[in-house]
């Protein structure tokens, strides 16, 4: 917590309390209904968007999933979830394999959220989110061609728009429970690029804050995963990268609840000082 | 189905294929999570708002549930759960207990929904929707601070806001199954004003659609309902008639899910006639 | 105004002081800045839009006008201009060239509002409104590249989505101040189809409203009108009308700013009992 | 620029061409409509807000401006005007009279804007920005009871909310020309909080980034100003910080536009020291 005088914060605004920051202070706790569909992009597609340290994993060069996600968070009080406006957002989050150091990670290039306590809790852990509109199917927990169950045959979709536009919309017809190898959320450690830019003049391409970071969500808790046939439509976007990472071919989809607990990053690499480098050798 | 040339449409905009209309064609099929609070208010304040015909129950002077939905709706084909920016809103709504020729019903006086697809749906069947902001905590089906769960001690809250005012928000917080007193959306008759002014001068006093309605939800099947203590905030508005039914004594609440199927309605009583009498008799 | 009990409204919801309508009671006064694009699509896709009485006029076969309109509308009093949320709206508005009687009129199959108010508004008038997003280049008043001022060379642009999907995006480049030829709203008389849906069994094919009105705005006056040369983009949808009325040839494109008032409509036919012998001749 | 591999951004997304970052690369060039009013507020609630370096200016002990924007903004070659969602934006920004070593200047503690664009910019300048909604009474530029002329008698209103909740409403009532004193929005140095959180373990007290800025607003030039009578309501709000700041005394009222560059900030100091030594004192 951020303080001075007699205010404080997580970020600001800082007030007395620390109540008016975008983002309350973490810990945060989550819960949350995916859907996600895997595939296969260009793998030099990816690799453009990699930051430093960063490479494709020669088991996994161009695997992407594609998550839409219903997401209700809040702190240790649970005070969010009285005015659910506070606790609660949608999301599109594009995670690709990657190695560090020989590892396989997933690292996230590309996500899209709906509100802006989650803008910046994002930014904050490293996810370089924007605000869109997110839509996602779900299972009401009553029986009605207007609720699909958890069983094989239901599908559930998701649609994400940034700026009026339709960027992608997919879906997971359901057919058994997933096994071992489904690619939930957490399964695979969480690399992510916190980012945050100079203003000065002369300092534009040295970032105040350049770090890669490694997320260390807790107890991150996935319910029963079911797997089922995916579907992914990418459209034309003319300024959104989503549309730069057509899928060549599609792999499973997930449909699955999941809790977890953000609080601190791990620092892998400061890459300001690599940054000043490249600018010296003439960029 | 209105149709004319070679366009058609449940309602305009009218298309070749029926599908540019603000609501596709019945039946809808919806299922819904609840959270409903009931409440005593000032008998007079909800007598002033009851049209021709509807009148107190003795029984239940004064009785109004404000319930928050989390809806999900579609069509027989259930296209609409693969878009679902198409089927999904929330709303809250008020339900005041009336008399129609003796017999207990519930009768809506205001609405708020959050898609224009909800609101047209509910003009034609006559609840007097506006559009605005509803939020409602929800159970992700994992176990977290983040998720309340299906149990005694859960709270469930909902709030509203149009034109960017909040003009209520409540909670309940689960004790126990309820038993079969449960006031449940369609456990009782619901009765509604259809209503279209006419916009030819001199007609301003006489709609030209001015109905007393009785809906037909059918199949309406609510899961298991819990029952809890119920909190109901109603704040100040300069418009907006919810502010002047605060819970004189709160009841119960409830937390439930629901599905149904919206088809037709059947008229009580045509009160155009009624109407052209008020206006003669020199209003 | 419809009355009842002590509660009033032009629409619902009705209350005492007839405030929490979903629209306030006419006269409806407006002012507006309009980007409007003139082009000629497939006159048989207009056709295919017009109800009886209506059809091509021989000299615009195929002619429309797609306008992007920044709105500020109030009552008399002007209060709603205190609490903008109220008084503004966006709106997408397609008019077709057509004839009623012999007379050039234009007709309007699709628009697109921003706000319920204006969306009520239009319901009663017979606009076939729906809610979508909307978005209008301004001229603000002070010299900036940020800020296109009225003479030659300046840009003004609009863009409309629908449920999350970009259906529409335009522009104009201002070249010279219009002649009087120039096709501005009000310029020519607006016929309009008000409808409003029977949800009887078996009368579904017999609207409760359906009417051809001729729209009658008082007062509509025009400032300078610029001429340009305008661009139209209509892009892919599953479900919007616009998306089949691509245009063949672009015409003019206009800038100006309206003032006018609604108050009333004209019954130029009822359909009502047109569409009963449809009905029966064996739809 | 941030610049990696083949991606650059000036935030995140970082993609190969820059524009799917969430706000471009500066200058960033401004017009803009303002609706501003002047108060005192208790000094010692302003006071609470300053960051370290600044402090109450004698003059203006409690002088705070509220302002309600409407802006449209773009980059060098203005491409954003031809899709104005990407431009535009309303903001309701509060300014407090302080002093920065003896020099009057005006800090920001609270901002509110509808668009990511401009949250994402307002954090890199050093702006505490959240997402609201905000709406500004337009003068359209034709004659009409719907469009306040810049004239004497006139009104213009803005409104503030978020979370649902309408947290001020203000308006000016024009009486004539302002004089030079008006504090227009970069008449006087804005000082601002440059903030990023670090996400380490046991440096929740030291943020990233953590400096006091001069912004270096350019070019800066207001059009005719207009002053009125103000007024301006602040409402309750469990989170806002805005609260707080409920005027004693009303000042003077101010309508105008303007227009202006951003491009670099000027460091006047580093607070990331200073913060740690408060650590190490013990707060």
């Amino acid at each position: 917590m951020t303080r001075f005088s007699t205010s404080q914060g997580f970020m600001g605004p800082f007030s007395h309390d620390g109540k008016a920051s975008i983002a309350p202070y973490p810990p945060w706790h989550y819960a949350a209904d995916f859907v996600t569909v895997e595939c296969w992009v260009d793998p030099a597609a990816v690799e453009a968007l990699l930051p430093p340290g960063l490479s494709l994993h020669p088991d996994e060069r161009g695997l992407v999933t594609v998550s839409f996600v219903d997401w209700q968070a809040c702190t240790d009080t649970g005070g969010e979830l009285l005015d659910p406006v506070r606790a609660q957002y949608r999301e599109c989050i594009v995670l690709a394999s990657v190695q560090y150091e020989g590892k396989l990670m997933q690292y996230c290039p590309y996500i899209v959220v709906d509100q802006d306590t989650s803008l910046a809790r994002g930014w904050a852990l490293g996810y370089p989110k924007k605000i869109g509109s997110v839509w996602i199917t779900r299972s009401m927990g009553v029986a009605s061609v207007a609720s699909p169950a958890l069983e094989p045959g239901a599908i559930f979709a998701g649609t994400v728009a940034v700026k009026d536009r339709r960027i992608a919309e997919g879906h997971v017809k359901l057919t058994a429970r997933a096994d071992a190898t489904a690619v939930t959320f957490g399964s695979r450690p969480i690399v992510a690029l916190r980012h945050f830019p100079s203003m000065f003049e002369g300092h534009a391409d040295q970032p105040a804050v350049f770090e890669l970071v490694r997320l260390q969500a807790e107890n991150a808790q996935a319910g029963p995963v079911w797997e089922g046939v995916a579907n992914l439509n990418i459209l034309d976007s003319p300024t959104e990268l989503l549309s730069g990472l057509r899928p060549i071919r599609l792999g499973r989809g997930w449909r699955y609840s999941l809790a977890m607990t953000n609080r601190f990053n791990h620092l892998l690499r400061d890459l300001r000082e690599l940054n000043q480098q490249d600018s010296i050798k003439g960029k």
